[in-house]
């Protein structure tokens, strides 16, 4: 996946709008696939996670992120970076618990939904976006970090903000930490 | 779908890696639906009209695109103003017979197909980018003009270039042509 380091990076920038119909797209054929909405949320974390695996290596090479020494530090570039590199909105974060493992990325515009007025119909319990929590946790494993991400809340479902939590599982082995130096 | 006019353009702008790794989660998973290619390359070619539809109201908002006098014109903004805007890429345009109704968009670059190294085992006759000739086809029936879009050529395949190929079916009626004045 990694690509020659000279390659301008206005080339790799398209129209959002494109990818916001496609994945719009994407969970209409899960949603006619599966009958669920926990089946579908599921499949949706899943590709997102495949995706998260491909991305990551990419991200790390383009983003020349710095070293990270903290779970917080981690989830400021995942908002501050990640978000603003491929959905071009940034997150803010808050800290969910004293031991500093547990995070929440406050969305106050959320692309995806852009042509998304509510759920489908009979569908209340679906994480239209669960495709994001995939890749967060797709890309965080493939540098040794094991987390829990989920929808917290969600504007789709009537809360007032969106909400994605993140929960460091594992302690950081900064030996195994791959990072772009 | 209109926006405010005074949205700055930066604002629409992603990264792209994301959209074409969703697009290839989205593929295969309709080769995990539909047994046959020509049934997944309906399906894409579907998929893409509902996008097109969607994405051509907007385009024609913001691309102050001016009026077209010919097939040729039009062809000609599909090329390098929408592949431009929503894949940032120009392709060439290759005009087919000599009444100018049928033309060619040739593709050196195509982003969707950077992380695709080949056709999925058994999928030889997947059109595997046809949502793009579905866009094109839905877009272009929203400004009242009849088109037959396919891909003529392949890389995937082990063509040469790849090429999309587009048949305009009934006579331009410029006063059914909505278009941004």
């Amino acid at each position: 996946m990694s690509r020659p380091a000279h390659r301008r990076p206005e080339y790799r920038k398209i129209n959002k709008d494109l990818f916001v119909l496609t994945y719009g797209a994407l969970v209409a054929q899960l949603c006619k696939d599966y009958e669920k909405d926990e089946d579908v949320n599921n499949y949706l974390d899943k590709m997102g996670y495949g995706i998260g695996t491909r991305l990551v290596e990419d991200f790390l090479a383009r983003s020349c992120v710095r070293r990270c020494h903290s779970y917080s530090e981690i989830t400021d570039i995942i908002a501050q970076v990640a978000f603003k590199t491929y959905l071009g909105i940034t997150p803010s974060v808050t800290c969910n618990n004293p031991s500093r493992t547990a995070f929440s990325l406050i969305l106050d515009k959320n692309p995806l939904v852009e042509f998304v007025e509510e759920l489908p119909a009979g569908r209340s319990s679906l994480c239209y976006c669960n495709l994001l929590c995939g890749i967060i946790r797709g890309a965080l494993e493939m540098v040794h970090l094991a987390a829990d991400v989920t929808f917290l809340q969600d504007k789709l479902k009537g809360d007032s903000v969106t909400e994605i939590g993140i929960t460091f599982l594992k302690k950081l082995d900064e030996k195994k930490y791959r990072r772009k130096k």
